[in-house]
């Protein structure tokens, strides 16, 4: 079509191969190599490829075997916005600021550096949601989830107590050294269904996705509630979505008004991201934050990997307009550092100390994100992922009509490229499309979830619509 | 004392201050200046100093206000372990390696660079504890620690079931979705009093130092065993603290066989930092080996602190002499990144995606590692820090019989710069020792614990020495 191509942008990497290409199965015989290497000392099972990171460029994943893939996995677990090999970011992470931000590493809470809060204030706040300028930073998803609900469970006994004057009990501090309520205290945090906040032990009995995850360890007694499980096309399924979301709003507020632990915060991801990209619509989100309100549980807005601009949006819950911000709004990944955002300052706890760790949270990542902040800012590539991702959704709407069997719950409209669809034949889907050099993933039962970077143009767009095609069809 | 200069090493860092230099209250203007910017987004209670991390350099820490500080809280809570801006360091920060590790920082345990082995072998496995070849990367002590602890529960259920090629249950797989037994069993680690492990759900519920770090977080209800407190000197004390160390092992023997949630693990610091440096003898922890083994408990040895050095040997647990190695190592802190050691591979779950999470560590950090350790391979920094050690010991005796109201329970003997004692004024000492330009430390009810760097020398225990006298003396 070469006519339409006048309406393609230029390529932010012209250096970037023109597609994918695939010299040798994967692993080849380099990358069998280096797995068995690795295997001496590590768990290998996992590992999908054997990257050569030096020659990845943009959207492209080049692996030690001369292989290279469009990377539609959100490079590294929806972990690399703007590019393998950015030129912007290498010129950051090439600086007597980065250096001395990795060779001095501080501990943030008793000896911050001098610019820490130029830092801040030019990367993580910069980009804050709406409504929440307090930010407690941490090294990854998981524990930036952990903190949170900390941040929760102390706020709601201060209320219990009476406010941040109160002094704790010598009761509350016998106990709590003994791991008994009232000082660890008989309270939860409610997740829904399906849902995916990490892997630690707070967060693991918040995560709901998948047994593999949660089997054999230890877990807090805390409820899960229902996740509105949706009918597709939604244009067909209006009333009966309505319905199927006003159940999942009455449980959240059975759970709240009547468990045995009561919940003293609500975690929600915007669109549930490893449990197999399920959706909500933007009223039942402002439905939870009405109940939320109403009953003064906190809500905690996990944007692990639905936050950084991949649905068109910087902040997936900026789709929801509500009418108060949530409480707590966590990050990490795309963000390459880590933490949770909030607005009422009596989210810090009555004494110092008690939310605190030794590094909590690392300046040469959070340099970093400065440097991302600015990328996505000089090409516009939020407003521009929303445009490719209404144009990648539109190819698949053709394959969901054309072969209705192989793509099935299409999903993500006007959501950016963060579109997903189920596929009964998902595992050798994915196979295949790795042999031909797409890096794609899954995620829930039968889920393929697409993850381009904010780089993905329309050309990468035509050469995934293709592919996938080719390996659907008949 | 010219004489004496003869047997002073020349300085590691022939630039460094000769002596603290204190210009203005600390605060100064600039520090107050830098903590009310801050404070607009996070919690400045805990904030020491403001610190120029451009300035500082080796031994001492300068802050904003132009003040410099001889540093003996191991810069950064026990995290810098060869010295402000060491120029090999930085040279190492200034890499194609690093930039490119920063920049596109992998998913190790799904995408891992073809040299990761090789950085590996060359960092963190160079210096393995004896007999553990296995290492899991991870971020920070706190998920170092709760790692260890899943792969412990994971190991011990796969006992009970009869080995890796025994299936999950129907039973396991459903109740785990419902955080219940027997998928989320009822199993626990075992700590010790006055013990420091982290501050994440699972670690926090086996952090056992103060109420400060616990109270109003919901924790599981595992079991502590009391650790030795031993009485000083220990030369004076050898029968009693005999009976000490054997009733707390009866202590353990006892939890282990009668919890009601049975320990799969014990986790034990070599010497208790956070909780106020308290030791046990090498007996004490061969007789903890010898329980271990004898009941099939895991025994994690938590070396986050003393690792790496400071106790004038790589690893602290090295003292003991076991006939076996522990089971699992821990480390992070001076490693710079974090993780777990371990021998035994049936440590590996029985199938992949069990121990995984999205980063699995920061191969930037790994590097950093690397340079860290060939600088104390290079300035020979853990022989050094014994034999310093032992004269910034003897020095404190001599403290000690000159003021024994003020420098009680001495402990760290043979230990490296790994040393502490009791303070009755503790609190009033350190503020003093700050506002003549000593960064020192508190750990427990009373302690001052010191923790030079691995770069700390004669001259600097000289003056650590000369200026705690003066503050000390009536």
């Amino acid at each position: 079509m070469n006519t339409s191509k006048a309406i393609y942008e230029s390529p932010f990497f012209p250096n970037e191969p023109t597609r994918p290409g695939i010299k040798t199965a994967i692993p080849g015989p380099e990358g069998k190599k280096a797995v068995e290497k690795m295997n001496r000392f590590m768990d290998c099972r996992s590992v999908n490829l054997i990257v050569d990171y030096q020659k990845s460029l943009g959207n492209y994943i080049a692996d030690v075997d001369g292989n290279y893939l469009l990377d539609v996995r959100y490079a590294q677990i929806a972990s690399i916005p703007v590019g393998y090999n950015n030129r912007a970011l290498y010129k950051a992470a090439f600086t007597k600021e980065m250096a001395t931000a990795i060779i001095n590493r501080p501990a943030l809470g008793v000896y911050p550096s001098e610019d820490w809060a130029e830092t801040v204030s030019s990367s993580i706040l910069k980009v804050a949601p709406s409504g929440l300028n307090q930010v407690f930073t941490a090294l990854a998803g998981s524990d930036a989830n952990e903190c949170a609900y900390k941040a929760a469970f102390m706020f709601r006994r201060q209320q219990e107590r009476g406010g941040a004057h109160v002094e704790f009990s010598e009761e509350e501090i016998r106990s709590s050294m003994l791991n008994q309520a009232p000082g660890a205290p008989h309270l939860s945090i409610m997740s829904f269904k399906t849902g995916f906040h990490g892997r630690l032990f707070g967060t693991l009995s918040t995560t709901r996705s998948k047994p593999i995850h949660k089997l054999d360890i230890p877990a807090f007694d805390w409820p899960q509630a229902n996740f509105p499980q949706l009918k597709y096309p939604l244009e067909d399924n209006i009333f009966e979505n309505k319905r199927i979301e006003a159940e999942a709003l009455s449980d959240v507020e059975r759970i709240i008004t009547t468990y045995h632990l009561p919940p003293c915060a609500v975690i929600v991801e915007p669109i549930q991201s490893e449990g197999g990209d399920n959706h909500a619509s933007p009223d039942f989100f402002r439905g939870l934050r009405a109940l939320t309100k109403k009953y003064n549980v906190l809500m905690i807005v996990d944007e692990v990997q639905t936050g950084i601009g991949a649905t068109g949006k910087f902040w997936a819950h900026e789709h929801w307009n509500l009418d108060t911000p949530p409480d707590i709004v966590t990050f990490s990944k795309k963000a390459q550092t880590a933490g949770y955002y909030y607005g009422n300052v009596e989210l810090r706890p009555n004494q110092a100390y008690r939310q605190f760790n030794t590094w909590m949270g690392d300046p040469a990542r959070t340099l970093l994100f400065r440097a991302i902040i600015d990328e996505i800012e000089r090409l516009d590539l939020v407003r521009k992922t929303a445009k490719v991702g209404d144009y990648l959704y539109s190819g698949f709407q053709v394959l969901a009509s054309k072969y209705p069997n192989e793509v099935v719950n299409l999903r993500g409209k006007g959501q950016g490229t963060f579109i997903a669809f189920d596929s009964p034949r998902r595992d050798i889907i994915l196979k295949k499309a790795m042999e031909v050099g797409i890096n794609m993933g899954g995620s829930g039962q039968n889920a393929i979830r697409l993850r381009p970077m904010l780089i993905f143009q329309r050309h990468h767009a035509d050469i995934l619509l293709e592919v996938i095609e080719k390996i659907i069809k008949p």
